[in-house]
């Protein structure tokens, strides 16, 4: 039976942003630098440090000036890139040196008209000035497509118009989308027959997979992504963004448990999982619960 | 790209042993049975309930003759099962109307010796007159080979150590060798390549995966046992048999978190996913703290 891994993949760490931006408690500016100081020392390179979400709609990450302000004296060959949902926020990131952005829409049109207030369609004349924009500012931009595997309104999306909105996004100057399982509902058989709908017409080195571990199936859907071409992930430390008042209900999957299951399987991600664990009770610490992973569970995270 | 799936799949709830072994707390008798009640009403009908073991060393299930007495009068079409780790536990089993045992060695030397103080090749002179005596008594015997994926004193276990004593412990009359990754070490390559070898000899049906979900990796794997053929997989409710003392730890993958991808995927559990959320529920109010399950997290628990 024919089984090709790749040798290695890319992990983006989006816990500073998706994680943190689910918490009640808003983390100092100082120790989301500290977290990303240990997340760097841990060998991530792609990192989501925030979002210029208007800080009413966000307050944890309303420091987002400021961070990425700080992040401008770090090495320039790091991707520390951040959310901008829309113009403004584009003007924001810009203005304080950001290098790469995110923008995201849903897959679904429920969930994309409560979560941005407008129609799919809507959304794309939306999305061309800050193309253009990022563009002009020599700005990467990464696009999100949540939903992906399901959406709480509509129940399934089609595989079909994951496709559509995927090439459009990508056709408007997106370098690569990422797949979200926003609400964590997918299960393995679903991943291989929406990754199979959109290799069809999609090289796979222009997808990423973006997996919350609600239900627990993220990192048994990731293997399906690696082992059909995929190979960028998006995983947040320690599984940070788990609603605060569940305890142990994951966000995002964890980085350590990403991390340690492709490195025992030989596939390097660059990553030192002890040091990452390092990070992991960092955040612990400064968030003042125990956090959703799975590997972080077995370490004493002792100060 | 084919994927085959079975239509159903057999799952062995095994929390009321396996988990509450690992508990300081003793579950008193009379809630094990509504924890059991609760299995069942969620259509569990595989459930290894307790463990013939000396009280001594698991004080929490000193209760297996009272308890096994008390299922006597259940549907005897259940398969309601015991751990006998030796003689005296097979002939209490016997004593109380225990109608499946199971038997359990490590396919590690050194878990073998730390654990039931015999090396393997002493353990096969033990085990005969407790596959004959379970014969003579009419009971089916299940074998458990722990530590199949890797051993905390040795490391990775070679898969054709694995074979050979899993082949033994057919030859001497186990019905089903249930293969543990006791430390929830193993990754879905290692899995493969473990089942790979498994397969080249044995029947998928003589086997079961008994999965760890320590590092997260529980679901992945038995995921790459299901496309391979396997189609019988212990879980314990709410991943039950974590360390009581670090929140968040899993013990054996969740029942819910098995149940809730496979019946996604069409295939049949025979498992009401709601119902055993219950049970679920109740199993975190009788431990009073938050168990491990992923599902079960979405859930609120309230009274």
């Amino acid at each position: 039976m024919p089984y090709r891994l790749p040798s290695e993949v890319r992990v983006v760490e989006v816990g500073l942003r998706d994680g943190l931006q689910n918490e009640a408690a808003f983390v100092h500016t100082d120790d989301k630098l500290r977290l990303l100081d240990a997340l760097l020392a841990a060998g991530l390179r792609d990192i989501e440090f925030t979002s210029f979400v208007h800080p009413r709609w966000v307050p944890a990450l309303a420091d987002a000036d400021r961070l990425a302000a700080r992040v401008q004296g770090y090495d320039p060959t790091l991707r520390l890139s951040a959310l901008t949902p829309n113009m403004r926020g584009l003007e924001r990131a810009i203005a304080t040196g950001v290098r790469e952005v995110a923008v995201f829409m849903s897959a679904s049109e429920t969930h994309n008209l409560r979560n941005i207030n407008k129609g799919r369609d809507e959304t794309w004349p939306v999305f061309e000035p800050i193309f253009a924009r990022a563009a002009e500012a020599g700005l990467k931009v990464r696009a999100y497509l949540s939903t992906a595997w399901g959406c709480p309104y509509e129940g399934d999306v089609a595989p079909c118009e994951v496709l559509r909105m995927s090439q459009r996004l990508l056709e408007m100057g997106a370098y690569e989308i990422s797949l979200g399982d926003t609400i964590g509902v997918g299960d393995p058989l679903q991943t291989r027959r929406l990754l199979e709908a959109l290799l069809s017409a999609l090289p796979a080195d222009k997808l990423a997979m973006h997996m919350h571990d609600t239900r627990g199936a993220a990192l048994a859907n990731c293997m399906v992504g690696l082992e059909m071409g995929i190979t960028t992930f998006d995983t947040s430390l320690a599984g940070l963004g788990g609603c605060p008042y569940a305890p142990g209900a994951s966000g995002n999957l964890a980085t350590e448990d990403l991390v340690y299951a492709l490195e025992r399987m030989g596939v390097r991600t660059g990553v030192d999982l002890d040091a990452l664990l390092e990070a992991g009770c960092l955040a612990q610490r400064l968030l003042g619960r125990p956090l959703a992973g799975r590997v972080l569970a077995t370490k004493d995270c002792k100060e």
